[in-house]
């Protein structure tokens, strides 16, 4: 886990403000949770490799002790010496909240969480341990018209942060599910079929395929999905208006014809409405989580000529009608996002794709110094009154040697520095001088930010 | 451990907001340290209880099953099940962070951290296991401008969010073991006194030392150091100017008068430096933390004739020079101070001091309706322009009656609400109405934001 320091903070705060603005101009509300859940809370919503990814807190006092005593020693096990466990994704949190705060919240719930979560996995390039997820969610409608805001939602705030060439890869649980089916795969073994599939972003399809069938598949049916497979692949590769294609000609339908041809239109209406041509419909995308029951979707960046290598996905989201009613009497239809902070950091960074202010911001427009120990109170004075003309003002914390008051200004890259030396005080003014043009100023307090503002701008 | 609703997170990133414009305009730089620490960084920092308080993380996978085998039955115990925990303040981490990037940082690390903590306590008014602390320190100075800066810092925040009746109690480490030591307590015996004088803000006097009796000072020396905190208190009660009167004259010189009176020096000059009357030296002020080493603050609501309820402290803090040492081969001065929060925002809330823009937030400005099916990507669309013009935008999420779509629109107190039925379409214009005036338009799309911020103005 990352320490993050003054400047990598500030790039992570620029991020997450244009987020956030997006997210609202949306009309998402913002919503905070606990970073603590109740172990039983996040067991069974993730997959068993999720379960064992939750980092989980130990009991305290008496709990841990009868655990410990109660447990005897061969069955002392994690699950008994735990109750807690920290936040793993925002989407169960928030499923708890409205099963548990469902008439205090609209009937349409549309919010937005930007929090950190915590998975014991090993870490890799631009990924950690502890990471900032970035959710937006809208609860209470089974319309596709949710899942175009939230594609427009997400899009936005790539285009506002600059990024151009990605696309949004969308599918549905039950699509995929049909293509299986129409492939002779049965249904129990659908899991073993999912998890390699989800494996096609970073694994050749011969490696794919393979798992499929060493893994207990029929080899005719991998064949036959391969074959699916293949076609989907090259409509895919093959230009922009590929939607209608893959739908159209790619996918067999499956059992229930009419299941097939409703999602399939679902999937339609969704591209249509988002519009432009973003919208990808990639049947071969699977997605990693166990809750989600309809669309899915994940925003990737393209290969470019610029940037050759590939920089995978930026987020991910879809439809999750079953999760709330896992925590409450009712069952109501969900569809959510998550954009990946910490991915999105990483491709700005390696790109240069911060604005210069905040690459280059300072800790502050001016630095006060102390000329001797009996002017100390003229400087906090002159900071104070510098700051109500709406400057940032750092002191130097104590009496020292001229040069070395200016070294440390230098060294933090504050712009001006100020000095008040006793003939200034008596004459009330101030010499300022600009660190880097070098030019010097003698004025009267009042007169200070305007002349420093003029420079700036 | 809560949830925040969007009306709380509002009012919370209204305070956390200013707290940070504050700290960035007296040049404090932003850090973010990881929630979880390894158990060992943060064991024996805080005290006995300290060590308690801190929730410890579960070992996982091979190294949980080691410490289960290895450790047989009777020695599984709290310390070898755990190796990481969560943070239980911001000020070990920080002083481990700049142990560990002595050369990355400045020679005067200036930094401020608003991020959630973590104590395993039973929860009570206003005192939470999660709750978010706001620190500023200073890093690298022995200077008594630190300890100014920092008051003025935290006086300036409470200002601006509104108080008026606070004070900032100030005492120093050493002045509190003169005393001790000038009334004939024994060093050993030390942390007894300063456990039960801890709790003069919660117990009578008569009961704090009454404890001390019973855990073993002497009753002489007890009913000197009473002598002397009535004094001081008569003093404090007196009136504004108490600093010189109590320093002088109420609190007696030590084994090392030198010392004794270069304590009290440093304790006028730094209330001399922040000025005004907000400063008030207060010999009997503890403090919980064990890594204190000099100057010790509190900033404190005062009862008033409006508030006669007491509402006790707003955030605490010193100087800890011992600390960073613990990290690293170097020591390091450090001085530093943390608001809290969450009873910042419990007193806000029951005295109403948030503004209404905040206190009477809406998520939206504008809600777009759905007239139909067939008109659904209209409204996608009229949303988008109308964000385009600067406008927070939520969409009904489903084609549905009109009246459904105004219920919905009041319960979320959105204040407008646009309509794009077939015949505004086909003219090429929008219906919208004020839901608080219920005054009807119908204009061109571009004129609609226009028209809409001219009615909020």
């Amino acid at each position: 886990m990352r320490d993050f320091l003054p400047a990598d903070v500030r790039k992570r705060n620029y991020v997450i403000n244009i987020i956030k603005e997006v997210y609202e101009s949306y009309g998402f509300e913002p919503l905070e949770t606990p970073s603590v859940e109740n172990l039983e809370t996040l067991m069974g919503k993730y997959g068993d490799e999720g379960n064992q990814l939750v980092f989980k807190i130990l009991k305290r006092g008496e709990k841990l002790d009868e655990a410990l005593v109660t447990g005897g020693n061969a069955s002392v096990n994690e699950r008994g010496l735990s109750d807690l466990a920290l936040r793993y994704d925002l989407t169960v949190p928030l499923a708890r909240v409205v099963a548990n705060n469902k008439n205090d919240l609209p009937k349409f719930f549309k919010r937005y969480q930007i929090q950190p979560v915590w998975r014991a996995d090993r870490p890799a390039r631009g990924r950690f341990r502890e990471f900032y997820q970035c959710d937006v969610d809208c609860i209470g409608s089974e319309s596709m018209v949710v899942e175009a805001e939230i594609i427009s939602t997400a899009c936005k705030i790539l285009e506002e942060l600059g990024f151009v060439n990605f696309i949004v890869k969308l599918n549905d649980r039950q699509l995929l599910f049909d293509i299986l089916n129409a492939c002779g795969i049965d249904g129990s073994q659908y899991p073993i079929a999912l998890t390699a599939i989800d494996k096609l972003d970073k694994m050749s399809p011969d490696d794919v395929f393979s798992e499929m069938q060493n893994k207990g598949i029929g080899s005719a049916n991998v064949i036959q999905l391969r074959n699916v497979y293949n076609k989907v692949y090259e409509a895919w590769q093959s230009g922009i208006e590929v939607n209608g294609v893959v739908l159209s000609q790619c996918v067999p339908n499956g059992k229930d014809p009419d299941l097939s041809s409703r999602v399939k239109m679902r999937l339609r209406e969704i591209a249509d409405l988002v519009g432009g041509n973003k919208v990808v419909v990639q049947p071969f995308l699977a997605r990693g989580l166990s809750y989600y029951t309809g669309a899915i979707l994940e925003i990737a960046l393209q290969k470019s000529d610029e940037y050759p290598d590939f920089a995978g996905s930026l987020g991910g989201g879809g439809r999750y009608d079953g999760l709330i009613g896992m925590f409450g009497k009712e069952q109501i239809p969900a569809c959510g996002f998550s954009l990946g902070l910490e991915r999105i950091l990483v491709v700005m960074e390696e790109r240069g794709m911060f604005p210069p202010e905040i690459a280059e911001s300072t800790p502050a427009d001016v630095m006060v110094t102390i000329w001797s120990d009996e002017t100390v109170a003229d400087s906090l004075k002159l900071a104070n009154e510098l700051r109500a003309q709406g400057l940032r003002v750092t002191m130097y914390p104590q009496a020292d040697k001229e040069d070395k008051q200016w070294k440390y200004a230098n060294s933090i890259g504050v712009p001006w520095i100020c000095t008040v030396n006793q003939e200034d005080i008596d004459e009330g003014v101030v010499s300022f001088q600009n660190l880097r043009t070098r030019e010097k100023y003698r004025e009267p307090v009042s007169k200070v930010s305007a002349k420093i503002k003029e420079q700036a701008a």
